[in-house]
């Protein structure tokens, strides 16, 4: 999906909701793993009921991989699936490796042919600097959205380390944006750092950013909004377990569409607030 | 499997050999690809020639994944086939996500009644910090292989970057090696920067370190022995293309052997070094 497309959907669903597929089987609605494939009967259910409110999903590769072959499986017909809708998806992979193993990486999300994976985007990690990127940035209409500042406690062991005043995630927004552009690069930093958005935004002005850690990890969507968003929205909010997990009985689909109607609203509120 | 066993499998063998997986459908032999699946097929016939001479074996993930579903099957199934013989095996999946993400990642490589796979070690990439290497090392028997220094180019875009002169991979060894011990923790650090092993053997002096970057990628043996060797080996070193495509021809098995023989009397003498 192109840039321009994905702040289409954006004005169009007045919405810049993520909604994080992290589909664990022991915390789905019980009824549902007599089901051939519990996990894609949870995510359909979840997509069918959501996808007017939000304008991407993003299923968590781990909760998928544990649970190996069949794992993989229901991956492939959640991604299947969700290319039915109008919506923009991402890996969330934390992938990244040496460049020719990177190239294999990025065929296995972004080559259906190849891998039945067909997403938008994948989530990179940094470390391992611009070789392990790249690869991924060389299929066309396809998306990197690299680690930057991350929502968890550890974020604080190596992300801070400081040189000459530049913090390390300052440094790796400050290169990696010159690897990809505006058009093939997003930057996920946690809602749990707010604060440090407009920090952010001054090296990164008009990329989208992925921001997890709203809801169940403490962030707000309100100082999310207010440091990060930017004339094109410039966000995508990634909400997984405050709705996805909004109810284990049989409504839970229900709820959820519930829950996300309600940062939906919210979100609508914020974006008018741009135009005005 | 514990450090002693693994200590006792490299005097036995004689050898500090790890074998990557690296299997490329494009690149194996044209014959396999009739075989029901040729990714075990291949993998299978270079285990076999070569399990005397290696203690470990690597499957670098994306080599998998980027067959999807297919490709999961054949990685699980070469890892049931390398549980009969004594060898280490490392899951290269570079993983790491925060503490309830990574817990799922070590089920699906640590776990072999939910997700098929039972390795001995993954690698974790560090950016996420602590929180996201931690649920890895609740696993007893089983290790971390943490990237501190990779073998790539792009390893100087971050991994020097430098704090009141200590370099971040510095850095990354110093605060990580608390989170674990000698027993349960390993760390990459590539052949290519073979000098710099010196440095790192300051760092952590007893701890296992995982070498790649042999062969294909320009690094030395003697100079990795010469500056990480200690005195219970201390060193896993790979190789992945020079014994794995040493032909591309019926008799690739055999080529594999050969060249693997190369690499462990080269090892052999090194390691009756250390006793003399």
């Amino acid at each position: 999906m192109l840039r321009a497309e994905l702040i289409s959907l954006i004005q169009k669903k007045r919405s810049f909701l993520c909604i994080g597929l992290d589909t664990d089987l022991s915390k789905i609605p019980q009824h549902l793993l007599t089901a051939e494939d519990p996990a894609f009967e949870f995510n359909k259910q979840i997509i069918d009921a959501t996808n007017d409110l939000a304008v991407a999903y993003k299923p968590n590769l781990a909760f998928y991989e544990c649970n190996g072959v069949r794992g993989w499986q229901s991956l492939a017909k959640t991604i299947q699936y969700l290319k039915k809708f109008e919506v923009f998806t991402i890996a969330d992979a934390k992938r990244g490796d040496i460049g020719n193993t990177s190239t294999q990486y990025a065929k296995a999300f972004f080559n259906p042919d190849q891998s039945g994976l067909d997403f938008d985007a994948v989530t990179v990690a940094p470390y391992m600097g611009e070789d392990s990127v790249k690869p991924f940035l060389e299929f066309s209409g396809k998306w990197v959205v690299l680690l930057a500042l991350t929502s968890n406690k550890g974020a604080e062991d190596f992300q801070f380390f400081s040189s000459e005043g530049k913090k390390l995630f300052e440094q790796v927004l400050t290169q990696s944006k010159t690897w990809g552009s505006e058009e093939n690069m997003m930057f996920v930093v946690g809602a749990t750092k707010a604060e440090m958005l407009s920090t952010i935004r001054k090296i990164v002005p008009d990329h989208f950013l992925l921001v997890p850690g709203v809801g169940a990890q403490g962030g707000s969507l309100q100082e999310v909004a207010k440091y990060g968003l930017t004339k094109d929205c410039g966000l995508l909010v990634n909400s997984s377990r405050n709705i996805i997990y909004a109810s284990k009985e049989k409504d839970f689909a229900e709820k959820a569409r519930e829950e996300a109607l309600k940062v939906q609203q919210e979100m609508e509120v914020l974006l008018s607030s741009l135009n005005s």
